[in-house]
């Protein structure tokens, strides 16, 4: 049998005083540490410190000594506070030297913008004597890497990045990826993604229970709430012969609740199934407010599929718009299984689309009542062959309750157009 | 003149394999900082490790030897990978007992949601010997806190508490804070949040230069894009005398791209306004694709003002719901300012509101022409005394787009309500 030698380490660095103090959120090392997993590192320690040179110093030692791998975002800026580069070289003992090339590179943008390079962007270029520069295509600030010496052992690298996730995301594509494969000699293996929507984690984690103990491959999970990603991370020896089966196999376990294996989001894969069968769609939405056509559109190229929203907060709106039935809305209220279908069956025929989709329920906080509480909602979906509707019952607050509303009424379409929508699992 | 005191030192603690690996964004610890900042804390460092019983505890020893305070979240759940509690009890040299009113509180919820409790559950009762339980009032696990002795100095604090955003935040408000504001005898100060649309942090930055160096005021920026919030923090000897005339020259320094001063986001601002003026909105718009009606009806209770919106993607919806003329479609376009215009007018006539705006533009990626590149958008507003309009040339990707026109339709609104939409400064 293979045996996985033990991974390499990885030890992030955040710096600056915008993420120590919470003005930023550190996404950075949430990115990494999934892109690091994912290619079979280890992320044993994240640190995060301000810009105080004592602490950043002792942060880059600490990461140099206790990890293969160190990768430090942020302080490369023009300013003042900005202190990597000088704490890099007071850990190595080296001075920071000029790197003419890094330097031309910034001067060049400052050109290309119309703009004077201040004095304070040259020391963007001044780098620690024996460094390797990494160039940055998305900003000035070049990165760099450095090699440390380790006793009996490879020397330790360290990786320095810039703090903007645009920049970092793009030199971990073109720089570091590259580097970290070739230079631990990585086979990545790879990342079977199965997207879930209407099923909970939990429920998704007793499904895969037969599929954890299988040789070389390892089952994880990831809510994005409503989603929910059920992930086969697959060692490099598996074969195709052995994976494809297994593929079928968790697929059929999940059921109906995957809408792609290595796709796109919801909207992705709706946008793209009704162009590709010719078909066209039009959404009529109280509760949502918006948030059902602002995520079609979010796809690029939705207008191909996409022919307009309602968002019918008014009863004259549901009424004027999608003819609604005043009669309806005074027996059963706006929030009602018959006015769900009204919505979604009148914005079809004013549209003259294949399907109108809609929504109507109580958000909250106020409005509640005791036959319908906060979270009751209701979603349709009219097509040429009839229309069909849930009624959810959705728990947390205003935007957990209009987030959860739109996604269901995207589903609802999403297993129309995959042919699951009835039957019993999931 | 007064001087301030050293602050207070705080490590926080984050841990679970969740995070580390990146499948969680850790929010606990940008909305801990951030907290403990604004109370007059420093943060000096922030660590996360995975559910690994020897960092876990290095990490803990290491807090309570650096800082006055530890906060430690994550690893107080039921399973075997939860861990806290006994690498806590390791580095303390006291054994986990079990804690009576915890397990009561345990069993209690399971009764109430008419479920079996766990043996596993019952792990969660079990606390470091002479620790400080810590009611949860959000979720089963309870925290707890304890106090570690150091030479020559008051004792350093720690506190465990859930990783559940929601049970932390709870727990911060209900323990922590009171418990932290005692334990250091802090006076808070003052915390004055201007918050600005239409003004680059940099213009900002450049405005409030004369106010650095006031004395008791420290100024901060956060950028939130497209808005931008401009803080001061005010030490709490600072009067009110000082205070008040600084607040208006502030205000008047930035000038009308102050929506707000300690006021909710732009959204919540225009619904009050025109609920407290007794006036409606409607909404038209093509390229925003619903993200503007989403904004306003995020705000709870803004039925009140908001009748309905369209989404008019499709040509054929902007002339059969807004009234546009197909000439001026033919001749300028549907992203065009008569285009905008007759949206915003159209809607308004249609819904029978005091105003009606709209966005029309191009999100891209594709789309773009010479003459009207991608991130060209109009965005106009209807009202009783006429219509206003804007152009403007946004930068970045599709969601970047379409997020700064809808703010930036709105912001021509509040601009209207307060009276302030024309004139030359910002």
């Amino acid at each position: 049998m293979f045996q996985p030698p033990r991974p390499p380490t990885v030890f992030l660095l955040s710096q600056g005083d915008e993420v120590i103090t919470g003005q930023t959120v550190d996404t950075n090392a949430a990115t990494l540490s999934e892109w690091l997993t994912e290619l079979g590192f280890l992320v044993t320690r994240r640190v995060t410190v301000g810009d105080v040179m004592h602490d950043i110093v002792a942060a880059i030692a600490e990461g140099l000594n206790s990890a293969d791998v160190l990768i430090c975002t942020g302080g490369l800026g023009p300013t003042a506070d900005d202190l990597t580069a000088e704490a890099l070289g007071t850990v190595l003992g080296v001075p920071l030297v000029l790197h003419e090339p890094s330097l031309e590179h910034i001067q060049a943008i400052f050109t290309l913008i119309g703009r004077r390079m201040s004095d304070a962007n040259r020391k963007q270029a001044m780098l620690p004597q024996g460094a390797t520069p990494l160039q940055n295509n998305f900003g000035t600030a070049p990165g760099f890497s450095v090699e440390s010496p380790r006793q009996g052992q490879a020397p330790a690298v360290g990786y320095f990045l810039p703090g903007v996730p645009r920049e970092m995301k793009g030199m971990w594509a073109e720089h570091l990826k590259p580097d970290l494969i070739r230079r631990f000699s990585l086979s990545p293996g790879r990342l079977i993604t199965f997207r879930c929507m209407g099923a909970p984690e939990s429920q998704l984690e007793e499904i895969m229970r037969p599929f954890q103990g299988i040789d070389g491959v390892t089952v994880g999970f990831r809510a994005m709430s409503p989603e929910v990603q059920v992930k086969l991370r697959v060692r490099p020896d598996v074969t195709d012969e052995r994976l494809i089966p297994l593929i079928a196999q968790v697929q059929a376990a999940i059921g109906k609740a995957v809408f792609g294996v290595d796709t796109g989001a919801l909207e992705d894969v709706i946008v793209a199934a009704l162009i590709e069968r010719g078909e066209t769609l039009a959404t009529a939405e109280s509760c949502t407010g918006g948030r059902l056509s602002a995520a079609i559109t979010s796809v690029a190229g939705a207008s191909a599929a996409f022919m307009e929203g309602a968002c019918v907060y008014a009863n004259e709106a549901k009424m004027r718009t999608c003819d609604v039935d005043a009669g309806a809305l005074a027996q059963y209220g706006a929030v009602s299984e018959i006015v769900a279908r009204q919505l979604a069956e009148g914005i079809r025929e004013r549209a003259g689309t294949t399907y109108g989709l809609s929504t109507t329920g109580v958000a909250g906080p106020g409005g509640g009542t005791p036959e319908k509480p906060v979270g009751t909602v209701h979603v349709a979906l009219a097509t040429p062959q009839g229309t069909f509707h849930r009624q959810l019952r959705l728990g947390g607050d205003r935007d957990r309750i209009t987030r959860y509303a739109a996604a269901s009424a995207l589903d609802l379409l999403r297993r129309h157009l995959q042919g699951v929508l009835h039957g019993d699992n999931l």
